[in-house]
């Protein structure tokens, strides 16, 4: 790895921050950012510069940099945009090692901001200190309890997917499925102009992290497309990569243009890399993200055929036509699979795949169903679609109870079954090594007391269609490791 | 109307209830729908049917239908199917005016079951009683506190929106959004093997229900398309129709010819009617459920330009790029617009569509903003999109708290800022007249204290995609209507 890329390691394992620009004032950046690294429990040493106070939020602050009396791995900018090139220059003045510009207001706005740009670039190369953004939201390495990013006591857990986005708004909706389903983020950084680091490179230093598995990327543009295919295709050997791209269209280009300051890249160029570099390529942030959840703790489908086990005959068939659309191959069951999976189901039961439980209410059934299949040799993977009713009352409180049936009772009895049957339908998955993609609307429960919230619960797929393009991605991905060995 | 159809006000509107197979074993469907029924509400009478108990759950409880002393609506059967057809004499010798058959083991197990169907057909019609089903999962119709149905302790609010599925569990998905919004249900019905009433029936039934507003309809198969069409065009001249297929591809359709022994139908003819007959046609559960939600109490865009508001940058390019993809023309705006919207926005501000308010904290721009927009006569539709990080903390608890700002302080100030600010917005789209689509991860909010959970709240979409499709759809609709007169 270039050894530029190394100072990475100074942001994202900063033993010291200078927090430039830190403030009370609530409704500024300036103390919303300081305030997510100080809620978020960072043990490392906070400094805020701030020239006219004495102290922020209980730390002592200083009029500069420059003033700071100690060893500063990484300053974080959130001061006016002419204040930056000065403060740039304490840090350097001061040997900083790293820093986070989340300052906007240069090449997005045009020629003279570009020129400042320039000019940051130059001066950071020149003394070694390696620059983040400028027009960013931040970075964040829960490993570390480092979150000194925009959105609000945002504390995502410690896992294994990292992000990198030219979008800092992109970046926290990318990063939501990876907080809900408690599979967490490695490292997570909102590029923004990306003067000194680009995509690729984060992708180049993020394959060495042993921390990250997976790596998602947002990109609306990009300087050096044949380093971006180069760089890629060594990452993609190692670890999957997973990208959204902003700017498909001449409409979002032009949005792009004036967001970033992107160069543009053709669409048909961009994806013919894409394919090339066995990058996946996605179309929308929850698809995204969610595919990354999916390669998490998951192994590779060998092939395209998949066995569906559905609680719901519509969900089945509607299931059956989404993975056909996308290239998936449902295929019909051996006569003696049926013969088995018919000992085990209702009279009322039509032999076929999908499997139908025929809205039967005997849960025990389920394991074994769905080992037949992952048995069988038949399929590559097994989808377990369950998804009903949210669990949401319409008007709360006007219920009449039945005698010791209320909510409460009834609904926690089925989820008790439910998250026991998922958790061993998860270690199965491990023991046979035959992927399993389960979605079920049970983590819409809303109660704050939902069973399945653990860092170590299995994923869940909230559609459908989420399960069956994460399925569809990681089969293909397979065929492209297969290939390129 | 069909005098035949106008009976299903017996079920929709039932007085009185026989409930064919009810039981206290808690899990069956005999017990588990009857319990919906109780601790729905349901202020008519309810009178169990099961010949070795004397009262069930406190109810008294008759051998057979013909015991019951009193008129009978409708009459819900869960019994196993063998019973079914005795069943349906009692009800007929009774003067039963509607079933609502739950049990499965028909049409759908092939030639055997299709028989026993066709002759409780012929009973039902001879004694002039509607049938709903067989092989179905109930209805619901929340005015009245009905609901008979599978899914558990589910009661969504009475609104305006009605259902007409050939899959109860896709029923169940489809009605979630509505009772997650707080729009609501009007009348929900889950159609089965629709041996007696079809699909479209269902739809000529619904176009003359005052509490009617926007139809949603899954689709698995067409007994007769010619009927389907004529039916469903004078449908669409007065309600907008929303249609999900199920069966669009080989696997998919062989999923339904098990499910509710559907007849294929081929997808370019079923396509190519929708489009004839202004059927609005989606290709998820979810867009279905959501572009339905966006009917009602929204005025229709006159055209497909749109104006696009966004929180963030890269939301903005992803919006813009979507938009254009679905056909929609995220137009630029004229200097004149531009220069309005510079006044109001901060330095940094690149002019343009989308109007990218740059992080700025200053929420008491967003509604001047968006009045200049909805004014400009530039756009038919406004997009407001403020998506972020989701509303869950990734280890609970872990938190320090600095000086008056812990994380119910801040986003509880953001949110009643938000939800201020939607409400004022909401208004004025019905002022100006201009449809505006919101999306936000406001109510992503997992607190349970949610703010906007009211039946009068704007509908807020959870993604862009879901937004801009609904008002495309919306636009098509407008354009249909406009073609018919």
């Amino acid at each position: 790895m270039d050894s530029r890329l190394k100072n990475l390691d100074y942001a994202f394992n900063a033993r010291s921050i200078a927090f430039i620009g830190a403030t009370e004032t609530v409704l500024k950046w300036g103390f919303l950012i300081l305030n997510n690294l100080v809620t978020g429990g960072y043990q490392g040493s906070i400094y805020p510069v701030n020239p006219s106070r004495d102290t922020i939020l209980g730390m002592k602050a200083y009029p500069t940099v420059r003033d700071i009396p100690y060893d500063l791995d990484l300053a974080v900018f959130t001061v006016p945009n002419r204040l930056v090139v000065d403060a740039l220059d304490d840090c350097i003045a001061k040997g900083v090692k790293a820093g986070l510009v989340i300052t906007a207001g240069f090449k997005e706005l045009g020629e003279e901001g570009a020129a400042v740009e320039a000019e940051m670039l130059h001066k950071a190369r020149d003394a070694g200190m390696l620059l983040i953004g400028p027009n960013c939201q931040g970075i964040c390495c829960p490993k570390n309890r480092l979150y000194p990013w925009m959105p609000m006591l945002y504390h995502p857990p410690h896992g294994n997917i990292s992000f990198v986005a030219q979008s800092g708004n992109v970046l926290n909706m990318l990063i939501g499925p990876t907080v809900i389903s408690g599979l967490g983020v490695a490292k997570a950084v909102s590029s923004g102009n990306e003067a000194d680091i680009s995509t690729e490179e984060y992708l180049s230093y993020l394959v060495e992290d042993p921390d990250t598995e997976v790596i998602v990327a947002y990109i609306e543009g990009l300087d050096d497309g044949r380093r971006f295919l180069k760089l890629s295709r060594e990452v993609t050997r190692h670890k999957p990569v997973i990208a959204l791209k902003g700017g498909r269209t001449r409409s979002g280009m032009s949005a792009a243009r004036s967001h970033t300051g992107a160069m543009a890249v053709s669409e048909t160029l961009f994806e013919a890399a894409c394919r090339q570099a066995g990058i996946i390529l996605t179309s929308t942030i929850e698809e995204a993200s969610v595919t990354a959840c999916a390669f998490v703790n998951r192994p590779l489908p060998q092939g395209k055929r998949v066995g569906i086990v559905t609680g719901g005959g519509g969900l089945g068939v509607l299931a059956s036509d989404f993975c056909t659309e996308i290239g998936l191959d449902v295929v019909p069951l051996s006569s003696g699979v049926l013969e088995e999976l018919t000992a085990l189901l209702p009279d009322w039961w039509v032999p076929g795949n999908p499997v139908d439980l025929v809205a039967g209410l005997d849960f025990n059934i389920l394991k074994p169903t769905i080992e037949i299949l992952m048995k069988s040799g038949e399929v590559d993977a097994v989808m377990f679609l369950w998804i009903g009713a949210p669990r949401r009352e319409g008007e709360k409180g006007s219920y009449k109870t039945v005698q010791g049936t209320d909510a409460t009772a009834i609904w926690g009895f089925m989820d008790n079954m439910l998250v026991k049957t998922y958790v061993e339908l998860h270690q199965l998955m491990h023991e046979l090594q035959i992927p399993l993609y389960m979605a079920s609307g049970l983590h819409m429960s809303d109660d704050g007391d939902d069973p399945m919230v653990s860092s170590n619960r299995p994923l869940i797929f909230s559609s459908v269609e989420s399960a069956c393009r994460a399925l569809s991605a990681m089969a293909e991905y397979q065929a492209y490791l297969t290939a390129a060995r």
